[in-house]
């Protein structure tokens, strides 16, 4: 059993217990389990363990997450839209507070993850784009967030290999991007240097009894106790026995397919600042990494669990990334991907707890894991340890998707 | 040593003998030498065994033949172009005995090479496409070539994923396909069921003494002895010490990029027949296999010896196929891959001796090497056991490169 050779490392100073059993059934507990292993999950459990808590991430480790598909945007500006206020507040702490989680990050583990702060470029093609960028600004604007609006030649003295054809575009300053994959191995790294203790497997089912969570059961059979259960399992946080029925048809996969280019020899940089243009009503983006690496992303695609990489989304972003940036032909085509981000049904997060007591949900992070994995932490902890989460988080609470009287699920125990 | 390794594995049976050297070199002999081991080399290899000779074969292994990177496609008659009869000859000649090659392979390694006979169908795309397939056809019929001419609705009845808006077509019945990895891997498999042994390493030069070929350097330092070399070293040809330097610089490699399609969970078939297009003065070629696989190929690139996957080539040949067959947007992305073929300055394949005694040459087959393997095999087994080959390849020996007098290298010994 995975988690009975995790535990034989364990020290004393840790709340882990192994208790023998009948059989070959071996019980372990902690004081807090994570159930899901992406950045949202490893972040929690990495601040928990630093809290003091004695913590088991539960996670398969497929390589599957969705922070492993990500481009790193950390964009809480050109990613506010209209009617996404409470979101857009939400997505202002993060980024705030992503500087000094990093940094904290960088200097625990020794290794960079890639932060850039260059800011956004935001490009339209066409007149028609310029509009509804123009429109978005001035959103952006009333919500205090900083904004400059420069005209084509402008857009080409930042960056000079985009197409001439650009009607316009806007600077977002207060936007970075951040090496996703950096960061999510910091974090694996950061946290087994805090003694997190990680368990290769599946969380099937969060086992609750009186009212109360008890611990988790796994996809080999056994059982991890504990009175502190999180669930963050991402787009499979749905597939978690246990939750009550609503919150479980509240997470949905939304597919995104992305392309990781580099230079080839001889080339240099063909990006400075990261790239979000609008091509006649179509979105791409490029984000550029300081290795050489281009990111290009991405599609959104409701068609459940599907991970496969298909011709014509990569024809698109390919089309669209030329179309704003013809040197894109020039680069290599280094890797295809595929990731399933948690949405939901109002497109925020879901984190906290609801009546069930001892039962967190760290998910539906959809297009902003990596922004939000630092105040996930943060708030989940708070949670965790008896303190109030920040305030931003009062509409993201599970219990928007419970009606009382349903909290629980038959078959649970 | 990887020759000495190798050579341990010998059978008395046949005329190998490893004799000890000074120091750590360790001197093997053969009766010949094959240097390359894509379909080409592979193919001398088996045979020239099955004609009693002991052979090695020598090829670093690193996956990086231009045929693991083919297509397929058996097409003596729509790869046909004008000016090129005598190619044309050595096509048909090709084809006509691929059948009992393969036939052979399968029954001597028990595995099927995915042999297709239903044809290609050549696709117009515009009406200036047609004219010039016209003209295509006209002269492949003048040749003796089977065509027939099929208007929008009749090329759709054959492939009903075709676009509409195709302005018609040919239909070549002469035209097989092949799965050329399933293909390579039966050779090699035959190759060593015919105990031809393998040596993992890199012919850097042809050894010669007095006009005649002794046996070959390895790129490890060892040599191995022979009075027979083929050099089948495809688009490296070029690379070998000892050729002369005119024949060196007659093959340049042609980089090829082309992709690997798969269908989805229920989708049908989407292709029966390979299919070429021209869309709008662009070839795309499209090859179905039985096991679902669709390639979707090829870039002709003049790059030197570049095998990076680009951008822009994927970009191009994901939006020439979906223009002509729009369901391949539906396809998964299984594979990106780029291949050097053998090219040379009229076209045609190098193949059989010059003035250096025991030295032959089986490369610059170009696009066809799948195709001429059969053939080039038997041409090379006749030179070798000193048989006339088939006066097809009268065109095509290395002596039309040479001019009398220049046949040697400095430096060769």
């Amino acid at each position: 059993m995975g988690a009975e050779r995790e535990a034989a490392r364990l020290r004393p100073s840790y709340l882990i217990r192994v208790m023998p059993a009948k059989g070959v059934l071996v019980a372990v507990t902690a004081d807090a389990i994570v159930a899901g292993g992406g950045v949202i999950g490893t972040a929690i459990a990495w601040r928990a363990a630093m809290a003091g808590l004695g913590v088991i991430l539960v996670d398969p480790e497929q390589g599957d997450a969705a922070s492993l598909v990500a481009a790193g945007m950390l964009a809480p500006v050109s990613e506010a839209l209209f009617g996404e206020g409470a979101l857009l507040r939400v997505n202002l702490l993060a980024v705030a507070r992503f500087g000094s989680f990093a940094a904290e990050l960088e200097e625990v583990t020794g290794h960079p993850v890639g932060l850039r702060r260059e800011g956004t470029l935001a490009i339209a093609y066409d007149a028609g784009d310029y509009a509804a960028l123009m429109r978005l600004t001035a959103f952006r604007r009333s919500a205090g967030l900083d904004a400059e609006e420069l005209d084509s030649r402008a857009c080409r003295k930042l960056e000079s290999f985009l197409t001439p054809d650009v009607h316009g575009g806007v600077l977002f300053a207060g936007d970075w991007s951040v090496d996703n994959r950096r960061y999510a191995a910091a974090l694996r790294e950061a946290a087994a240097d805090a003694k997190v203790l990680l368990v290769r497997d599946r969380v099937t089912e969060v086992l609750i009894r009186d009212g109360q969570a008890r611990g988790v059961r796994l996809a080999d059979g056994g059982e991890i106790g504990s009175a502190r259960v999180v669930v963050a399992a991402g787009s499979a946080s749905g597939a978690v026995a246990g939750l009550p029925a609503q919150l479980r048809a509240a997470v949905r996969p939304v597919k995104g397919q992305l392309l990781r280019l580099r230079h080839p020899a001889g080339l240099p940089p063909v990006l400075t600042h990261t790239i979000r243009a609008t091509v006649r009503g179509i979105d791409v983006y490029l984000v550029p990494r300081a290795d050489g690496e281009v990111i290009v992303g991405a599609t959104q695609e409701e068609r459940g669990p599907d991970r496969t990489v298909t011709a014509g989304a990569v024809h698109d972003l390919l089309h669209d990334a030329m179309s704003v940036l013809p040197v894109t032909s020039e680069l290599i085509l280094a890797e295809t991907c595929a990731g399933l981000r948690p949405g939901t049904p109002d497109n925020g997060p879901i984190v906290g707890g609801f009546s069930v007591g001892g039962l967190l949900l760290a998910t539906g992070h959809y297009r902003n894991g990596i922004l939000m994995s630092p105040v996930t932490a943060d708030a989940v902890v708070a949670c965790l340890t008896g303190q109030p989460p920040a305030p931003e988080w009062a509409p993201f609470t599970p219990g928007r998707f419970v009606v009382e009287g349903l909290a629980g699920e038959k078959g649970s125990r």
